[in-house]
């Protein structure tokens, strides 16, 4: 199981009036987060839509530690734990990296493989399965 | 020319560690209003999308005057201006229902009526046009 | 244990390129539905905040079983399910209007109640636990 | 006038149900890279937050000419055009990467220096005037 981890600054606009990045932009960034593990293992998303496959999150449970804030530089982590019929299971984490990377928030989160036009689910295209099963 | 205004409220999720409407959002909520002023002329755009046929927007010119806070209700104007060959000029006004109508932004807004797939101008639907023109 | 909904409009803001709501939108939708259950106890968060008060969110579980689409009319559900020591435990569904009630996502989800300069969990204040346990 | 460009990723949260990106999160990708641009003149906007100086929006006049797409790398270019009494004025170019820096679009942005908790203008701090007049 291969460590993936991504740089992610906080700008303005994922800050709320509590002075803290708002909750539900810490799904954005474990999202970006997996965007980039995808493309480290060869996998471009735009060329599986064209196919009409795309990834549909399907679970999310987070736990928020510890607020990130304004100008905060993040760790994100993306570690593959199960690669399911057609779907995947990760374990991410967010980390702070101007402080040791302490834990800011952690999540498990499943993702589908669907057919883009009806969202059902479907099996892997057999390069992308092999990529993935590289990777665990 | 008819008057059209909706009313939204401000969210957590439209702050900014400023502890104001994060600016850019402006920019939604004049589009939330524009897509209840086109309901309210018999247009409901996911009929359009089916057509690939979509609203893209071409220029915004906006200004900033006061801020918007959390948990205000906010009034959002929409003006049909114009109706060009394949495009239509808005005026729109964001003001602060709780102060007399305060005048917190203004904006004229430009958008085409494009092909989905090609992001191309194209004239209007027939019954669309009429639907606009009656409200000008 | 009362029932509370509000009604939310999907706009394109809330979508992304595979057609659907972008998933970590549900939780702004959550969190938009909690507001209105809070006001409609008699709670304003601006007073809070002006009391150096908040709501942070601690942890959310959420599944994601059909997807919204641009221009649904969404009914999003808050149900108080425990009050704690500084927190509070919400049960949430959100639910698609013109078709029955489908349920399309649900979720638990806690919030503390924190000092909005230390971001440490604090007690209620007398009023609102009063307020809080009147709806439990 | 020095030249300053930033590179930014556009991920699922960026689009939109046009399957481009949505218009509003231009200003949010020019706003990220004003802060990178003045991270690179030495002011890390958290040391003014906490001197109760913030940058407000005051205007933005901005073109969408051709539209960014999904897993696009955009560039995002800031100049300053010219430093008044409590405002910046900015031209801010997004173009292509991966197609010879195709212009997507372009906007004059004009930003106050601003009280945080009044939200009025007010002069620049010494030290970080002097870092602005060196970048003109």
């Amino acid at each position: 199981m291969r460590h993936f981890s991504t740089s992610i600054r906080v700008y303005y606009e994922d800050t709320d009036v509590g002075g803290i990045v708002y909750h539900a932009n810490y799904l954005k960034f474990m999202e970006r987060a997996r965007t980039e593990w995808l493309r480290s293992i060869g996998c471009e998303q735009p060329q599986l839509l064209a196919q009409n496959i795309a990834f549909a999150v399907v679970s999310a449970d987070i736990q928020f530690k510890k607020p990130a804030r304004f100008n905060d530089e993040l760790i994100v982590s993306c570690q593959l734990m199960k690669i399911g019929h057609a779907s995947l299971q990760f374990e991410q984490k967010i980390t702070l990296k101007q402080n040791n990377n302490h834990l800011l928030s952690q999540a498990s989160i499943k993702v589908a493989c669907v057919n883009l036009d009806t969202m059902s689910p479907r099996t892997f295209p057999p390069n992308l399965l092999e990529d993935l099963t590289c990777d665990i």
